[in-house]
């Protein structure tokens, strides 16, 4: 029954959720088990965790926790918008490109989607679809969703969240943030959760733990209670409602009651900082030809360009890892909480090698 | 961080989904646990999970685990009929009663509801609403849905679901199984899973681990792959696709790869028994005024009817439970995998005190 | 080009909707015809229309002209309801029974349908289904709508509309109306549109002009503006923006400026009457052997039973009606603005000629 | 009842649909009218209508004439797409711009847009989205849509739609072509409705009415009947069938059974013809200071540039037309079945004497 069916000393840099569950929070989950706890979040765990939330965020935040974070952004939204509303978005943000179009078939939500060059917003960009209030012909765009960290690995900085939370508001517009990575963030900006999402203007985030060393545990984190609406009843509707919700609250307690959350991050964002670092410095020496970046690498993603062919030895080399734009050689390497330094030394190791195979 | 934050002591009966997880479950999820899987079903766990299931059910049937419940039938039922399709299902189905309207939300998808006295549909229940093809005007009735067992403890026999499933297809519909409590009837039955869902014609069922000591593990199983399509896609769009799935298959194989799912739903089903053949007795007494039975007691559950007050003087006592029907002083009393005798001792015992106080 | 395909001379008691346009409802249609207006609905017949409805329904009325009675039904029940509400009808409403599950499937709305003897609700047949607010597994029941007059042909009275509105608003609610045959209603009551609906406690109702000798032409009209929000975007969303909306305002114009609306519906009333009249003499003079009839008649459809095989011979002899439960003989004839009263005259003929030769 | 609320005198190029009924059509409704008919379809008008599609676009086809372009254009849609499907369309298409979102909210369609220059997809531009099939979490991007002619006023030829109906065969998607206005395209290309759609290898198309001298009249034309499936259901749920269907159709047979629709078409296309010549032979002869042009005219729309302020200087002198973006001082020049050679030439005087007035 409890077979181990896996090699428990494969990992790679595909993508953070191959990782599997911190031990903290397995015992986090053991520690909930035994008795019984009112089901569908009437549990101690699931108030308690309102308080550790409040610890991060401040006063008057509620969470609501759900499984994944596809649910967390489509809900999360649903309560942002009247069935009419639209939400710009970046052409590369996860609710466009990686949610088998779930805010608009389960949320009926429009995306008015903006290219950009890495992954961020900007009041400009958002201009370019933030107009036609008022005419029924166009979807209406009432929330703004910005991820952090972005989908291409780089940070917003807190002064570029507050002048688009501005310019968001002074338009009539809520603003949203998708934070899959959010703890990736902090570590990022050595900053607390609040300062770059409540206090610069964030009116609800999805709050992700499955990344960070959770077995499945996300969050919808309302910052600003009158930007909101319905998220009991939605949360049940989008069939996001686990009966036994203590679990589910006692991997978030895990990561957010300690500082299990900011070690786990640093350290996949410290593991990528290593890998990028000893790129760039073999780079700098002449002795990695053809690798280049597309990305700044601000948490645990490293965006690089690799000459033709590269990619598919170094997999078939055993490196795991995806290509994340094949036409132009760019591919995705990602870090987690268990990526270990040896880790890193070896797959830089292994670039090495197949780069001067190549050249 | 592993805080213990509640009384490991105390149990109820008021949902099967107020218990924990099984320690054999919790210890499959560790030995899931550690080094890189490929996320959102492409791992090992996923992989022997299809065999796990192809040994209780037969070659050919596929497995979708999924979330919860509500997420398996929603899904599943999308994908056993087009856009203008309607179910027929109780009106205590949990699908029409319970599900917060994802049925009609989420998948857009009709309910013809029935009135039925004990939770199941006959071929002449069916008739009522199975009608009008091929008229626009009405939502198609392409499904018939019934529940195993059903929401009020009672349990469809192999010839009653025969009956029905030939009924179904001779119309041209297909048969689903809400089976949240399907362990519960193969047990009550005391036969294989397939000889009353597969073997007597269901064409796809929902299949829960959940109430039966998983910490959160459903599974869409498809019977009859000719019944379904699209299901890959329709649980990623309906937000049902877990990235560490293989900590779900893993609560699904400790259950289904031994008898644990058996032994439990037994053990709930023997609870149950033992409660109500206490209170049998103590009918046949004279020992408890004015206690009577709504239903049968075929699984995990008893429904009883209590005099005015009664029952909520026992929960003032301490015992657990939901009223099922206030007006009727219907209550229901729900076992699960870890309720002991003494727990039931001790009910009947408070159940004859109040009964004689309320005299 | 302009060529007539049919036979002019042939009616019917098949449905009010079988019928054409009255001439006065044509001529205004080309009287709107001719230059350029402003599409979708910034024209001055749409403009005139509120001024026109406001007569009839008093100041602060808003009118939304749309396609047909499905939209209107959907958009405006929409426009009540957040995403998780439920509305309560009958269970022979036309929103339950003949849009396809439009109300479901566009509309995202669950439906708590009861069953009535007459089409007809009630506070107790409301309290069925008028309950669990603030419990996320249920849908939430905030808005019960009633058909005037109902879809078997009965009408509620002034008090018996206002005893379900008060009881709705009491509990928090909202009352919507379905007034497909409004117009016949208030033929049938003898009362002002705004007696039975605004002044009753209406908050929003769906105006049909269709089956009163419009082409095509039905309006949802805000009785009440706190209980609606957003119809200029859901009625765009909903596909229900005509861009030459001044040929739909036109029509509701000629029907509702004079009393063309009036004398339609009262002919169509008075002809069922007719019928039901001289059916009920010769039932009382022992001439109609096994004629029943199974509704009052107090609009334009007269409800009857009759024996075995009866139906099928009158429409092989070239009467047109419809079978409502051809499993108890029920039929429903319609009389609608054009039927004559030879037509009446030559169909109870038929109808006793059949019926002695059943007899 | 009939009174003329408007001025009919009164044209400009804000749209064809500020244009009227053409008398033609207008005389078949009359024509249509009297007597009973089937309603929902079922009547000889919509029978006929069959006949009339098959003389233009071939044998096999089928019709459904609905109310609006979105309702043709969502349902059409629906009916070649799974549930999972996603549409590639330019992002200037009107289901992307001018939909209110219709596709995504009632169609649960998901949209994947590219930028062009000139509002026309090509092979190239379509692969930019074309990819991830079988990857369920990008929506699957199974048709492609085009519209002919374009929202920009252009017109692709027989070969560009060959092309790409080739490509997009090849790659396993269907072609939906929104034809609302069609008319014009065949006028502008000077060919049969069938070469550019049908035997270029068009699976499904909205046809257009409305903007071409109906009432509101198009149609979801079938021309791959394996491309489509569930029309008769989807067209009833999506709320788009008429119930006096025989006017609707009355209206399209006026169009198409003589060569109505041709005339009108190409009259429209003649008077932006017109005015684009004498504005270009204006500039030519350096009398038309600071004009430019967006877009070639190909058929019933002039898209041009004018200098600040211009624009709105027109207006206030009485012509009508909208900005198309007001940031470049793009505006929008639509004729119509009505336009008169005096418009065009007033008009055209207008603008030199506007311009002259500017530089």
């Amino acid at each position: 029954m409890t077979d181990q069916l896996h090699d428990t000393a494969v990992r790679g840099f595909a993508s953070d959720n191959y990782s599997g569950v911190h031990p903290e929070v397995l015992a986090a989950i053991a520690a909930a088990n035994g008795g019984h706890q009112v089901a569908y979040g009437e549990d101690v765990y699931t108030e308690r965790l309102q308080e550790v939330f409040a610890r991060h965020f401040g006063d008057g935040v509620e969470v609501f926790p759900v499984f994944n974070g596809t649910g967390a952004n489509v809900t999360g939204l649903q309560s942002m918008l009247p069935r009419w509303g639209a939400v710009i978005s970046a052409s590369t943000a996860h609710i466009n490109s990686d949610e088998g179009g779930a805010p608009e078939r389960v949320g009926g939500i429009k995306l008015l989607t903006v290219p950009t060059p890495d992954g961020k917003l900007t009041p400009e960009l958002i201009d370019r679809e933030a107009w036609g209030w008022g005419d029924e012909h166009r979807a209406q765009p009432l929330v703004v969703s910005i991820t952090q960290t972005t989908e291409l690995g780089t940070a917003y900085s807190v002064d570029e969240i507050r002048a688009i939370a501005d310019h968001v508001h002074e338009r009539g517009m809520k603003l949203h943030l998708d934070g899959a990575r959010l703890s990736n963030a902090a570590a990022s900006l050595g900053l607390p959760l609040r300062a770059f999402t409540r206090d610069a203007g964030v009116d609800l985030l999805s709050f992700g733990g499955t990344k960070n060393g959770a077995l499945g545990a996300e969050a919808i984190v309302v910052l600003n209670p009158e930007a909101s609406e319905g998220l009991k009843y939605l949360r049940k509707l989008n069939m996001q409602l686990a009966s036994k919700m203590r679990f589910v609250s006692a991997q978030l307690i895990a990561l957010l009651e300690g500082d299990l959350w900011l070690q786990s991050a640093s350290h996949a964002n410290a593991m990528a900082r290593r890998l990028r670092d000893a790129l760039d410095a073999g780079i700098a020496a002449g002795d990695l030809p053809g690798l280049g970046f597309s990305q700044a690498t601000q948490s645990n993603g490293v965006f690089a360009v690799l000459p033709d062919g590269v990619a598919d030895r170094l997999r078939e080399g055993g490196f795991r890892f995806y290509d994340w734009d094949a036409a132009k050689g760019e591919v995705r390497w990602m870090c987690s909480f268990d990526t270990s330094e040896d880790d890193i030394d070896a797959f830089v190791a292994g670039i090495r090698e197949e780069l001067h195979r190549a050249a």
